[in-house]
């Protein structure tokens, strides 16, 4: 028995397995995807993959990924800027921005309090919040965590820091997806429909 | 509202969710990965992607991938060349080999049979397979397909193309996996464990 493995799999391989969320599995299913792909085209979308790292950077403001030292929301005047909107990653800036119903800023944390992964508050874009609510004399501040547990730890934490400000806290409202099934709502989700019911 | 997702990160998530298995969710991750981590590994990252799609090829005679014609199993003199164990994907190879138990040289289909993904016999290895029994003589094959309705149905197929041939087909057996718990066990697999039981 020996390795037949190809050495630079390998070390793709490895190299994936060292990303958060990455197996064995899905590192293996990535570098097979590649490797049985026409190889002009594996070529074209290792180049895109450069140029995406080349070019994103986060917002010099807000954190969101954009292409210029400072993102088009922050740089629209005709946002408002009293309201700040704030979340996990830049992925949730995007699609609350795609939702067309918040005219505000963002603030990207770049991730969320995980004592079991070892993120603490030093680890996320915390200063900075507390920073732009002070120069922007920010009047609201909507916290759009991920309703799970580490993303509601986050959301309080920010509260409690925020509580002694002049700012409005605001959180996404609770309740059932739309086009969800009573029957296969979680006991969770249906107590919060109640509680946070709407008068017609 | 307006699309404020740099393009760079779009073309290569749009790139990501053609790949066969790549939803939405796997290619924001990995992007999201990318993305986060210092420029410098990102780019070390694709530098050895780069060198893996250069380097890496199937085996001309198996279709192992290897780095280089013909792979070190072909290459060996000292395996048995009238054993040939069909796999659907070089990674299935990889991980027979890992167990030290084949001796035999290897055939790589390039997946399963798959009306729904329109995958038919073109699509696969085989004629090469059928060349490689006459070529070597080869006196017994060992199908490694998964065991999956797919799989099966691959097997079957090379099965019916090999019988009129004067060679042994041998399949991996059915059977409890090691560690399991009878309780647990599916009723596919316990009937075969029963219909394969063992002398001891």
């Amino acid at each position: 028995m020996k390795n037949i493995v190809p050495e630079s799999i390998t070390k793709v391989i490895q190299h994936l397995m060292s990303f958060p969320g990455y197996g064995e599995k899905a590192s293996k299913r990535f570098t097979l995807n590649l490797l049985k792909m026409p190889k002009g085209e594996a070529v074209d979308f290792i180049k895109e993959v450069a140029q995406m790292i080349e070019k994103v950077v986060p917002c010099k403001e807000c954190g969101l990924f954009t292409e210029e030292e400072i993102c088009p929301i922050c740089k629209d005047e005709g946002r408002d800027r009293k309201t700040i909107c704030v979340v996990e990653e830049s992925f949730d800036g995007f699609i609350i921005e795609q939702t067309g119903k918040f005219k505000g800023l963002y603030h990207v944390l770049g991730g969320r309090l995980s004592p079991l992964e070892g993120i603490t508050p030093k680890d996320l874009n915390i200063d900075k919040l507390l920073k732009r609510v002070e120069e922007l004399a920010v009047e609201e501040v909507l916290i759009a965590t991920n309703p799970t547990v580490e993303g509601e730890a986050t959301a309080n934490y920010i509260q409690n820091l925020l509580k002694n400000k002049n700012v409005s806290i605001t959180r996404l409202a609770y309740g059932l997806p739309f086009g969800a099934v009573l029957e296969n709502a979680d006991e969770f989700t249906l107590s919060k429909a109640i509680e946070f019911k709407i008068k017609i």
